[in-house]
């Protein structure tokens, strides 16, 4: 085809390879540099110590009545603010035709709009580092936490709330500003959001980046390090990290691809999930109350109004909802070693607010307490995490959930090594193994690798790296 | 990591490639063969004018007052099925805030479960071969045209009209029977269908497989050499035959594979799509009629219904609603040949219907007729299609739309060579160059390439494989 039309010689210098292999050496890289070229990670912990002790922050659970600007509809219930923008608390309405809940009723928040999750890069001394940001989200438990350079809704940059632009917002909106090294749109909690994706960016700074006080550069490899941390990598951060690209991509696995993407295809086609948003006001087994809109048998979560003020965000003080979950979740990746190449137990995962129906998600991924009446309805492998040998617990740290939508959403993630005892080659329906590599490949997509698997997968990045 | 656990070596011989070379080379060795172990392509064409010729069939429009079991509902309009299946006919309510056209009504085919559309392929003498079926469907211009072997809603398998069982359906939804050689989600026509999604497979034969008079085997450069045919190939295996693995991936293009992605989830994030179903009842802008429900300016698509006598297909007659477009439909990928590898230009296409905002369509699709007392809002690039020199077109045939939803759905798809005079290297807002293996390796994932640049891609494996 297209034989006879001149080539266009001049063209031909303009080609570039579709993959950059040096990129995924640099990256590894970074990983492997235990200390940077602004400091230890002592120093940065000092840091960030002093950062966190710097502003005054104040968070105060407030009734739904005193809420600023944020009001329950009179039409539907559903509390809206009243620009019409950032997001809104409605209901949702949710039938599938598998697993042991088949109709639920709940809260949900939907949003959406698109924000900016960015982390930007540069190298020095030869070493990638990247752009973190000492800030403060409402909901962490221990408020400061360590944030990606730019986290942004579009109702931000649009400025909607009058507030002082997004720093460095630009390496991310402007063409020109710096090399993408990795941008798509993920989704986020799917118990928790309707349909909310953001996008997910890492950018190459092409000049001189200057310096603030609330951020710090670090290598992957300090990152990788802090992860262990408790409470300290925020979800933002997380889930950004886990979309670089790492090398090495696993020739070999327990499936080939075309196998993994078919099982993928059967897993979406099997489930009939049908959802709908409904009035947040009349929301079966749900009860509004003047502090908390609660699950009648006080399981899941509740929905409660904070007032925050703060010194150095946006703006100075405001109010909002959160949601606030019942429990500490679990998420826990059960891995192998077969034939030399890491994998992972995934699980084909239906979370109501999804957009295309599954994701997968961790082996386990659930607030246990949430099954103290129901143990007959327990998930496969909880069981073995909750009594794992600590010998062979490869990873745990506890992490909390975006903290500008969760209060005190904690859940101690985990990576166990299994054996065949445990985890059978075949594993039961909904569960597949997928090799890092598999895994790694996948997250270049949207709607396949779930917000928590995309925190185990940051970790299990950082651990490939370490050892 | 995972390293003082022990290995499984057992594990070690399942372990398998994650990608298959040899796929891609059989399949390129298939469509090189331009005779097929079955007959030639002219023993094809005997046979396939034989087999339209053993059926009567007859297509009656009918009043929509004549419909069997489909029925307008009483609170909505909204036309249905009294089985609760198959699909349903609604409103769409639609705005954007980029185009011409930013708030929109229309009727819209919702059809909420996943299809399957299977091809089945064998090894004979060494080369594959495709099992393809004269089938019949009453939207067809020419009634019987050449369709996968397995063209199955679940309603259809679910046996929800009690007829006879689909022919070689065991292939696709039992594991064992065959090898998976594509497998994947694909959206259908967003104009026209709600959120629809088939399932796109390629399955090889493992067994013998048992010949039916309606079914012939062909190669991938017969059913090439037959797409420059009008209305033969049907769009369901068009759509299938896009998915094939084709070997050679371009390693350079014009785009790194994640500047490409990046400018996807650039162009998914700019655009703010809102749709939402609505009765159908009270549709601004469209006319409800006996025979029809019409745009008030007649433009778009009409819904009709039909009356079918058939004598070999699953049931012997029916009825049921169909779409039928005003005005035929142009769908043309300019091309250019940018340092020895094939580019097309894609546009990155709002669509009522999609999942996902966006999905890449060809550079031109659209009914040209629709824009003729509004030429300041014709398309892009349509007048260069219009205008095309002769000796520039490398592809052009005319093909229908799926005909067991849409009435008469003809479009001219073209291939057209361009230069540096027609197509900048840097095309307007919304288009993008990208490179044949690119668009091969996107349409591996869901919610990426269009069905009429499934239908554009499918024609430009097969001229690639011919040159």
């Amino acid at each position: 085809m297209l034989s006879n039309v001149q080539d266009v010689p001049a063209a031909a210098s303009r080609l570039r390879p579709r993959q950059d292999a040096a990129l995924a050496e640099r990256l590894a890289r970074s990983a492997a540099a235990r200390e940077g070229a602004h400091g230890s990670t002592e120093d940065f912990r000092r840091w960030f110590a002093e950062r966190a002790a710097a502003h005054r922050y104040r968070v105060d659970r407030i009734p739904f009545a005193e809420l600023d600007r944020w009001s329950f509809e009179a039409t539907t219930g559903n509390l809206v603010h009243s620009s019409g923008r950032f997001f809104t608390l409605e209901g949702l309405h949710a039938t599938v035709d598998h697993g042991p809940f088949r109709e639920w009723h709940q809260p949900i928040i939907k949003q959406p709009e698109v924000g900016i999750l960015g982390i930007l890069v540069k190298e020095f001394d030869g070493v990638l580092h990247f752009l973190m940001q000492a800030k403060m989200e409402p909901g962490n438990p221990n408020l400061v936490q360590l944030s990606p350079t730019v986290q942004a809704t579009r109702s931000n940059y649009m400025k909607v709330h009058q507030g002082s632009d997004v720093r460095y917002l630009e390496y991310f909106t402007a063409t020109g500003r710096g090399r993408v090294v990795a941008d798509v749109l993920q989704s986020e909690h799917g118990s928790w959001f309707y349909r909310k994706a953001n996008r997910n960016m890492i950018v190459e700074a092409a000049d001189d980046v200057p310096p603030h006080e609330d951020f710090h550069w670090l290598t992957l490899g300090q990152i990788g390090a802090l992860l262990h941390d408790d409470n300290l990598v925020n979800m933002d951060s997380r889930t950004v990290l886990s979309c670089a690209p790492t090398p090495g991509a696993d020739e070999d696995a327990l499936d080939s691809d075309i196998d993994l993407l078919s099982w993928i295809t059967a897993e979406r086609s099997r489930h009939d999930v049908r959802t709908e948003l409904v009035p947040l006001a009349t929301l079966p087994g749900w009860v509004n109350r003047p502090f908390s809109i609660d699950h009648e048998e006080g399981l899941y979560f509740s929905v409660v109004a904070v007032s925050v003020h703060a010194a150095n965000r946006e703006v100075t003080s405001w109010t909002q909802p959160l949601i606030e979950p019942r429990g500490h979740g679990v998420a826990a990746f059960l891995t192998r070693r077969l034939g030399g190449v890491p994998h992972v137990l995934v699980q084909a995962r239906v979370e109501g607010g999804f957009l295309d129906t599954i994701e997968l998600g961790p082996t386990v991924q659930c607030v246990p307490s949430n099954y103290t009446d129901q143990p007959g309805a327990r998930p496969p492998f909880l069981d073995l995490v909750e009594t794992a040998d600590p010998a062979r617990i490869r990873y745990e740290a506890v992490h909390s959930e975006e903290g500008g939508r969760f209060l005190n959403a904690e859940s101690r993630y985990l990576v166990i090594e299994t054996d065949d005892g445990q985890t059978p080659l075949t594993p039961p329906p909904g569960f597949r193994w997928v090799s890092h590599g598999q895994l790694t490949s996948l997250v270049r997509h949207s709607h396949y690798v779930n917000v928590q698997a995309r925190t185990l997968l940051a970790c299990l990045n950082a651990m490939s790296a370490a050892a």
